[in-house]
């Protein structure tokens, strides 16, 4: 039955993402207008849709963090509406030349941007994930098929019919936008298995979901998300920024995967930081885990254990711990770390080189905060997610991301000798 | 005992490889050097081992098609010495800078070409790889985990040794070139499973390989080679360059994935084209299975199956189709091909744009064979293998494709708001 739906939607999404290849970017803009309108006049449905949703995760007793990001308001929508807006202003990354050269034999070799074609999300409960997706799946001119939370379930559906309906009567090909309704946890799994349909699988959400896609999924991946992300005072830099970066990473956001989980201090000027840090940071209740050298100089902080250098803890909980230089640091973060963001904050030119060619992640800072790890933040217009892998795209991806290439090649009776 | 080899090489792999990311090119240029000098030294060990194979070989009954692609001569030696010294002749992608650019708060960011990390090659008992694939990943600055075929194991193990020795004494650290001799099938599952330890898997093969690697591997893994590859004659195609271009494609080298297996021809033409193309196929004992159409033209041919459509013969084997139009032709490709190379041969620019936008393969061509898909041939100066799949790298991969990149933000105490 489940089965049935995934094989349905797929290969009608096969066919689809072939006519969507070459469509133009006027259908497409114009679609995305189609489809915010859409947005606009279904909101009533769409925030009756989502009670329901809200009225079964109360009696499931779904926490209330997971309550909030469930819940979609006319200003929620608003915001959705203005993040297609957004893809539409983008430029279309589609048909780009990435490159062209001539070969001694006449042959003239182009190199062009093209979709991946059908793009898998499997993703939790966040209903905005719906819109966002398809909005930028279809720019990059591909074919989507999501299958969100069962929590969001009724959400999704009505955002996603609200949109495809929309795209559908503006040209866009049908079966280029498709959610699996059937949330049972087979679809998934199907989903993972179903290389004849799907190019690229990404999995949106905390770990243990993109673990588990990971883990299982045949059809190739894409990994993001998960960020223990570290900052490395060392020893000549700055205390004020040193300070101000550290809180920012911390605590402006700490449940995203862009913001720090350890903090390294050089031992130079441990005894000078740390009490700094520990009172700007206990003010804002933030719980600080300690090595035994840091606790030497704060005996009061609670000890860090093996476990806690490993943790993405996405709450007011920082490790920290002091390093002999930066050889102590650049080893840390390259053995606890998982390729997401990394901050040194120094005023050695040598030092900050040695940093950003050593560590191995999808950004390296130089003072600034990694909180700045993001699609919008790098000037990308959007993004689907953080890539925490090195193949195909790493750190945050926009439309270009979503994207594949091909080679055209133009000869007159060229053949090989 | 096996799973022990595997975990200690990938455990070592991934500590070189760290090391390996910051190594300057004249270091990997000087070790590619040295490896060519130890081929030349080791040739007669090298030569004795692979004798040692070939003999386990002729026992075992091997094909004489196999036992060719394992053998190594003197000159098959010098073959692999010179493709080292192209190697070392192409330029470094490792720290080119592919982008840079300046948000409005001042953080300078640039995207800077880095290695995957550690690659792992799964083969089959052509010992040439061995050589191969450890210049091309030396070079891009990856550790190599290497996993042969039992049928080369003396020889690999010989010619990785004579490699690795040369490069550790040239100040490439060691664990960067790692050949795992337990050839049991554990291993090469062992290796598909460690993503603890690799980035990505290359398989180098035939079929079956490289389908049991990507359905069993969670290791990302780059699907290299399948070809069904389809030439296309137009109603307008200059007929005599067709015949070129058809037999080269077929005749030239049938065991390639870059080869045609089918032919398709406007009706409008077939009536003039068929008794032409069979006439010079059948002087080089191409045998033709066509559809029913063509079957009319030329009854003589032996009817095609549903099942030739999908086949990649890597034989003088020829399907051939009439299609209506190039729609029909289009189709057809898109139905059956490997989205590998198509070619279509006509004097109509329209047709040609058309094809090219419409099919859905890696190399596109128009007026020219499909053997040109290759990584010299591209210019790339060297190749790794032609990948199918749309994510990473589509078509011949060269060095570029074997890195990924990174982010290095330089900021003056940047935080976010």
């Amino acid at each position: 039955m489940s089965n049935q739906e995934v094989r349905q939607k797929g290969a009608l999404a096969k066919q689809a993402a072939q006519k969507l290849s070459i469509i133009s970017t006027s259908i497409k803009n114009a679609a995305l207008d189609k489809m915010a309108a859409a947005l606009e006049a279904n909101s009533k449905i769409i925030i009756a849709a989502n009670l329901v949703d809200l009225e079964a995760g109360k009696k499931k007793g779904l926490s209330s963090a997971l309550l909030d990001r469930l819940t979609l308001s006319e200003k929620r929508i608003q915001e959705m509406i203005a993040g297609l807006n957004t893809v539409k202003k983008l430029p279309d990354p589609i048909g780009e030349t990435i490159n062209e050269w001539k070969r001694i034999n006449g042959l003239k070799i182009k190199k062009i941007r093209v979709p991946l074609g059908v793009i898998g999300i499997i993703y939790e409960a966040r209903p905005n994930v719906t819109a966002d997706s398809i909005a930028l799946c279809l720019k990059a001119g591909n074919a989507v098929i999501l299958r969100g939370g069962s929590d969001a379930i009724n959400s999704n559906i009505a955002i996603a019919k609200a949109m495809a309906d929309a795209a559908y009567s503006a040209r866009i090909p049908q079966g280029s936008i498709q959610l699996i309704e059937d949330t049972n946890r087979e679809t998934a799994e199907e989903l993972m298995q179903a290389r004849e349909f799907i190019d690229v699988l990404i999995p949106r959400g905390g770990k243990n979901l993109i673990q588990t896609v990971v883990q299982k999924s045949r059809v190739p991946v894409i990994e993001t998300g998960e960020g223990n992300c570290h900052a490395y005072v060392e020893k000549t830099a700055d205390l004020k920024m040193a300070l101000e970066i550290v809180i920012n990473a911390k605590c402006q956001r700490p449940s995203v995967c862009n913001a720090i989980e350890t903090l390294l201090v050089d031992e130079a000027i441990a005894e000078k930081f740390l009490p700094q840090i520990k009172a700007c940071l206990n003010e804002r209740q933030v719980e600080l885990r300690g090595d035994e050298k840091s606790r030497r100089i704060l005996p009061c902080l609670k000890p860090a254990t093996q476990e806690d250098w490993r943790t993405e803890f996405l709450a007011l909980i920082l490790a920290v711990k002091v390093v002999s230089g930066i050889d102590d640091a650049i080893a840390h973060i390259n053995k606890y770390g998982t390729k997401h963001s990394e901050t040194i904050i120094t005023k050695d030119k040598k030092a900050a080189a040695k940093f950003q060619a050593e560590i191995d992640a999808a950004a390296v800072y130089v003072n600034a905060s990694t909180r700045f790890t993001d699609g919008f933040e790098f000037g990308f217009g959007a993004e689907i997610g953080i890539s925490t892998q090195k193949l195909h795209a790493r750190g945050p991806m926009g439309l270009a991301e979503l994207t594949s290439y091909k080679y055209l090649i133009e000869g007159n009776g060229q053949v090989r000798k």
